[in-house]
């Protein structure tokens, strides 16, 4: 293994978790027809402070040229090898609600690397109804679908009372990557990864901002925080 | 203005953006019957080193109780009155496709204090349907929500091509808080703040833990990329 690979693979979580942010201040660049960037501006559009970057950066062996910066291309083409982007990851959404038809038709998989491959449902009373170009298939497929098309990535889109059952049926058929949009908590074995949307949680940082724009703070609850900090 | 408030005022960024996070492990601990943890437990469930969750809290005059850790139900508390989410934020959803369907029904919003009061569309066509216990409305509501009902958040659902569109009606008519889940930038005034949401950023550090998993590293592009270190 080259020494560059090795560096990879010890990536702090931490930075894992920050480089789709920067690829996405990378593809706002590019959108605007922008060739160079800046570590400082870079680190702006993505909301991290420049040494940060930089240091994230590094764990990619990208250091940028001074008083140039990086080019955005070349940049976002590391970022995406590094993520693993490079390649199509197979993905099933299961749970044909609304939220699975939007993110069935969401565009945004597509342009990283996300190619959904199958969508499912429980309810046998949908199976083989159309959803965009698909079928909805069985939850029984799971099994082909790993085993046949490399399915990697199962993404739930279940209400929470039924999110664990999905979860279950992903990783008795050997998915070992969930997606989980339903607002609860699953029950996985160590060795599968699950990781979660929580569509509120920007919603939480507007009302910060909101509360501080309006100076409408909640004054008696204010008290009550101040009379348990410790 | 008390001490506190100063301090919750100048809350870092950076901090506020973790702070949700906090709120979501809580909540999976209180599910979970848990009344108390350390503060290393706090920080595993939300993916941060104990340094920093001890540090961010500190923001907020909660430092927990050497040996004993952090009370759940109050460490909750807390963080919601400091995020502004003790009082109930009106929100408007625009755009009824799948995707507006689906946050209209979100039941993660409303248990964060999000309470959506409106639902629209810019086709005539579908305004005055039903939306669960909404009707949809025209663009042309928006002014009379803000001065009317205090609207301050507004969630833009629809495809990218028109959220710009729907982003300077919300503008005009007086929001400043915008959750925007188009895949596509939008250009607002200075004094607007617009939070995005980027429903395959989680996919993305899912791919990058698939492929250190698989192993199968695209050697091609490898050599690329240590061609490239700077």
């Amino acid at each position: 293994m080259s020494a560059d690979v090795a560096a990879r693979r010890g990536i702090p979580d931490a930075s894992v978790a920050r480089l789709p942010g920067y690829l996405q201040a990378l593809t706002n660049f590019a959108e605007r027809g922008i060739g160079s960037v800046s570590s400082e501006e870079l680190a702006t559009a993505a909301g991290v402070s420049s040494a940060k970057l930089r240091k994230d950066l590094s764990h990619l062996g990208s250091y940028g040229v001074r008083g140039v910066g990086y080019e955005v291309d070349r940049l976002s083409y590391e970022i995406s090898t590094a993520l693993g982007l490079t390649q199509d990851w197979p993905v099933a959404i299961i749970g044909m609600g609304n939220l699975g038809r939007a993110l069935a038709a969401y565009s945004g998989f597509a342009t990283r690397g996300f190619n959904v491959i199958a969508v499912l449902d429980r309810d046998a009373d949908l199976v083989g109804a159309a959803v965009g170009e698909h079928r909805i298939r069985p939850m029984g497929d799971l099994g082909a679908l790993v085993r046949d098309d490399r399915l990697a990535i199962g993404v739930i889109a279940t209400p929470a009372d039924s999110a664990q059952e999905v979860a279950d049926h992903l990783v008795s058929a050997g998915v070992r990557s969930i997606l989980n949009f339903a607002p609860c908590v699953l029950d996985v074995p160590d060795d599968v990864m699950v990781r979660k949307v929580d569509m509120s949680t920007e919603l939480q940082i507007l009302a910060f901002h909101e509360q501080r724009r309006t100076g409408e703070l909640d004054l008696s609850a204010q008290s009550t925080v101040e009379g348990v900090a410790l």
